[in-house]
């Protein structure tokens, strides 16, 4: 069994650990004589799991009991639905901080339920983005009923360092690609959410975490299926739960606390960042990176080399010596390295050392 | 390791080899040298199994190219709001047989989009079901665009035997609790759908299958998470798909396919349900069945002892003897026996001998 370093920008990295344990218990979960896939989602053992999964994440992410921790399914992009389908309407309005593809799909889905004003739009000449807005250059609608943005920008590779003050109105953020990977002010937000194929376990399963105050406000009279309230009184089991992907993201939580929380990730994540983006300035331009200085992602690196024939030798060499999943995405070229929690610094100890000889070859 | 007999209602057994393969692959799937859960849903190997996977749906059921094949997520419940969503509005009308709770729970949020009529309407006083209507008592709307049935019912035990003629409008099933069980007249229906959790494999994924002409009058303008015809534009990978949850819905298929398919299915299913139901009806009385006798379900068989502490003791007992899950649904007490397909008849027969036994000693 060969296992290899992962840049894959989601479905992501496991931990290895983790999967160890799911592969040891596939058979025989907890001593039930079945696979966590074939006990009762109303059994005691997988309620136990359902609720053990929340109460971690909750205090991982140093939430309180006024948070409501929600297990849905349809990725973040269900999320771009449920969320104006749950809070606009009736002429009401809602503020959009455009940073990328991802908020931009947010936005689209949005304009069915309500008119939508954008606080900032980041977008450039040719769909592109390469730049967090700062603060002062956020102009909210004061009529907006909440102000929406995404943390992590997967494809163009940035990332808001400051929590934007939204003035007062509820604050929700898309964080599915930059969850847990260091301390986050969740407590300055009304909600966030973030599907978990990244930072948190496998597809399958998004993560909703909502304030009581601002669960209140949703509306009553929505289809069962994309009602919040509806998925917290029932604590999520109104229907089947996608109960595998919850079991992973449960191990993945326990794996985060066991490890330093989010401080430890915190230092990790900033040492594999720091190492790559050192690699990439200080190639003299061989490694070109995308972002903005300012707005690079920790958690998505872009870069360019010199030619497209240089970026897919890069991919292919990198193959070879165990290292995959560095392609850039299809409309930007170039490599991306997602460093999810699950790629370690050794990981990026060893890719650094693969760029700078890589470089040496061909520079 | 200790494995049981499992008669879980969903999430259910699953067959034994496929575990086996999934553990053994846990660590590096297919030479990747990662889990299946960490590769890119847009990755050569993923679009392979996600493909092989709708292309062994399609054979094992007998379908033609004509047939759409969709994964989706949020279970049988979301396809409730789907399909209404994607045919009803602007004061369309559509026929709903009522057969169980899962068929009241669809006609609710469909009245959400439109007049709902009812072809039989089987709800008894005290909201229990005990019966299939036959085809002669089926009052059809003329107006209708679909028309609705739900082919078992998990919590009542009671399965359509015949399919309904639904004089030539697109007829729409929800098969969750028994697609596969047998060979099925899929192609007088426009569209099935099934949760993936009683006979397919685990919670998590709903597989909807659409004839193209059915899919074809389905609406433009809807959200895109909702949208039948953004699901088949892009092969149900419009966002990242429940990738895990696909894998082993692949491996179960595998697993049909190789054993013999439906016709093996129903012979299999077909003995285990006489097995059990004659031991009911040979009891003298000791063990009652629930449905009325020619609308019983293969795939739930329900049946009451003398009291509700022989049903608690049988519970009880039976899982000393490694036999789990019996325990009727909450609203109907008793004991509820799931034979879905991974119960093998071997499985029935030990249960079989262990009923007799129990009969022996407590009746």
């Amino acid at each position: 069994m060969k296992r290899v370093i992962n840049f894959a920008a989601g479905p992501a990295a496991i931990p290895l650990e983790v999967l160890e344990q799911a592969q040891a218990e596939m058979l025989d979960w907890k001593g039930t004589g079945c696979s966590v896939m074939e006990v009762s989602h109303r059994g005691k053992e997988y309620d136990a799991l359902h609720h053990e999964a929340m109460d971690l994440f909750r205090e991982i992410a140093g939430m309180g009991p006024e948070w409501k921790i929600l297990f849905t399914t349809g990725g973040a992009s269900t999320q771009f639905l449920m969320l104006p389908m749950n809070y606009l309407g009736d002429g009401k309005e809602a503020d959009y901080i455009s940073t990328g593809n991802w908020s931009k799909a947010a936005i689209k889905e949005a304009k069915r339920f309500g008119t939508i004003t954008m606080p900032a739009n980041m977008e450039l000449e040719g769909g592109v983005f390469h730049a967090i807005p700062k603060q002062s250059e956020l102009k909210f609608n004061p009529k907006a009923e909440y102000v929406h943005y995404t943390t992590n920008n997967t494809i163009m590779g940035t990332e808001f360092h400051y929590t934007p003050d939204a003035h007062g109105k509820p604050l929700i953020a898309d964080m599915s690609s930059d969850i847990f990977s260091r301390p986050m002010e969740f407590n300055k937000h009304s909600m966030i959410y973030a599907g978990a194929q990244k930072n948190l376990g496998p597809s399958g399963v998004t993560v909703v975490a909502i304030k009581e105050d601002f669960l209140a406000k949703a509306k009553e009279d929505l289809p069962t299926m994309m009602s919040y309230k509806i998925f917290n009184e029932h604590d999520s089991m109104f229907n089947t739960p996608p109960c595998f992907s919850i079991y992973i993201l449960d191990l993945v939580l326990q794996w985060i606390k066991k490890n330093g929380g989010l401080e430890e990730r915190q230092r990790v994540n900033d040492a594999k960042q720091k190492l790559i983006y050192a690699t990439v300035d200080g190639s003299g331009g061989f490694y070109k990176g995308s972002a903005e200085k300012d707005s690079r992602s920790w958690m998505n690196i872009d870069f360019k080399l010199p030619s497209p024939e240089l970026d897919e030798k890069f991919v292919k060499d990198a193959k070879a010596a165990g290292i995959v999943q560095t392609k850039g995405y299809r409309t930007m070229g170039g490599i991306r390295l997602s460093c999810y929690n699950a790629v370690s610094l050794k990981d990026v100890e060893t890719t650094v050392a693969f760029m700078k000889d890589f470089q040496q070859k061909n520079g």
